[in-house]
């Protein structure tokens, strides 16, 4: 429970540390009128979503250990039904970012953007999955037992999938601004310190919920 | 025992990738006296020991399943004393070519270097705390049996770690290619299908030793 609580902390810690990476940093938030600064919502919501909700999602059957079964089920589905909202608005804004421009950035032509598509698209497979086995037609006892331990390896490996999403996106925007606004990432100036703990946090975070999750 | 072989298809494949991008496409390989192309040395030695060499040292026990556990045991340890050799060869290759340049590059300034860092530094104490337990001064049969499940969780959540630093390493020298030797990544050239499907590679043989071993 004291784990619980430090993952509680790292993924607001995360929040805000990208909130204000993005919101001071990077010149604060537009949408289409301006898709420079309609990108900075992406890092702001694929952290909020895939990170910080993900892992409250998972948390729900270790923090509400007493509450009825039918109920935890329902907020752990709904939260991970937000973070697939939360997920699709942050890509709605890079993409916007890229095709918006004059003249456009390519699409989906680096690493961090095949991860991050793979991680998406898995989880919203996963999400399916769970609702179809747990839900609605719902399994037999059986196949539910059967699925069960999939359903919880694979839950936690898009997790890991999107910390490595965040990772080498933070990375990729360390160095756009590195080059195109002239931030000395090298200089340990105060954004090199915002950029590299957000990383962390995000890391730990991971790590232990996966330590939580198979303990 | 299929997974296994995948796995190491997949190992091979990172290995030959990323010496391919770096012996063919980055100009080949040095040591001190050209520090630009010493740094070449880097990623080949760290993917080859803290990816491939991690992986199959891991996977000894699930392979060689009817040999006698003490050889297992010594196989097992020596390639991870292996892998943590490669890792300094790296580890040095990288920081002479920021010290050697003119001027010098600042060293530990980026997430992948602060990542990469605590990877090998808590590889180290996994290996020592692997000898002691295990080996000499060897502890009792109840600690050993105590510290088992730690060992195994530590050992496959550090190979994670070693997943994102390569995947945030490949990120950075794609975009220093980028900007540095003008080899547009976004204009999907060959390099830039090399440098993903190294990055996929990687992220895959992860996912698939974690699964095979938490079968
Ligand atoms: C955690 C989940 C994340 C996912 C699933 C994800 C996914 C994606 C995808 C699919 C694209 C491609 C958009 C396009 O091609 O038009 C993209 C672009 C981008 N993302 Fe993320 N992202 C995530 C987090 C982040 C974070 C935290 C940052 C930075 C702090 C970031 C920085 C970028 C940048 C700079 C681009 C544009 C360059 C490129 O296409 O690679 N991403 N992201
Ligand atoms: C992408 C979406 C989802 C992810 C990533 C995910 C992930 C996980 C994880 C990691 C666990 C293990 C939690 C623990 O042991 O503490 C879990 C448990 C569970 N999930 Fe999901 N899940 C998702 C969607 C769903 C949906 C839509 C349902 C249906 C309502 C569902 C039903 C369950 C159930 C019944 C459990 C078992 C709880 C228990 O008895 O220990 N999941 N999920
Ligand atoms: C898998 C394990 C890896 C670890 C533990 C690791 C660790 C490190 C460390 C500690 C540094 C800092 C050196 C210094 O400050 O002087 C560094 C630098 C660097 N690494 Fe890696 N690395 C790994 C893999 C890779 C890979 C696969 C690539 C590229 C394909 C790469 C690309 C770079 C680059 C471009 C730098 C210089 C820029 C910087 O300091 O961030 N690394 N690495
Ligand atoms: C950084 C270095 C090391 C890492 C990352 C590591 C990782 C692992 C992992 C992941 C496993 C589980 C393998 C499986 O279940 O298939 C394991 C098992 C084991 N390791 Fe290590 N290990 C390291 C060093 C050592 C050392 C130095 C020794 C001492 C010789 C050792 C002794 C063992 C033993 C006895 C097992 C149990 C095998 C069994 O009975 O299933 N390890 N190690
Ligand atoms: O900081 C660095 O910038 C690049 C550049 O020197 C050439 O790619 C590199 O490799 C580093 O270590």
């Amino acid at each position: 429970t004291v784990l619980i609580l430090v993952i509680q902390v790292l993924g607001l810690t995360a929040v805000i540390l990208v909130a204000v990476w993005m919101g001071s940093f990077r010149g604060g938030f537009a949408w289409q009128s301006d898709p420079a600064h309609e990108f900075n919502y992406h890092p702001v919501f694929m952290v909020t979503g895939m990170i910080f909700l993900y892992s409250d999602a998972i948390l729900t059957y270790r923090v509400f250990r007493n509450a009825k079964k039918t109920y935890l089920k329902a907020i752990h589905g709904i939260i991970q039904g937000v973070v697939l909202i939360f997920a699709g608005v942050g890509l709605k804004a890079a993409f916007d970012s890229h095709n918006l421009k004059n003249p456009p950035i390519p699409n989906l032509y680096s690493l961090h953007s095949w991860i991050g598509l793979i991680t998406v698209i898995l989880f919203a497979l996963q999400w399916l999955s769970g609702l179809i086995s747990f839900v609605a037609p719902k399994l037999s006892m059986g196949a539910r037992q059967t699925y069960m331990p999939h359903h919880v390896f694979w839950g936690l490996a898009i997790l890991c999938l999107a910390g490595a999403s965040a990772l080498t996106g933070i990375t990729e925007k360390a160095l756009f601004t590195d080059f195109f606004a002239h931030i000395k990432y090298s200089s340990f100036v105060t954004e090199t310190y915002i950029i590299n703990f957000l990383g962390l946090t995000i890391l730990t975070l991971v790590v232990l919920v996966v330590y939580v999750v198979t303990r």
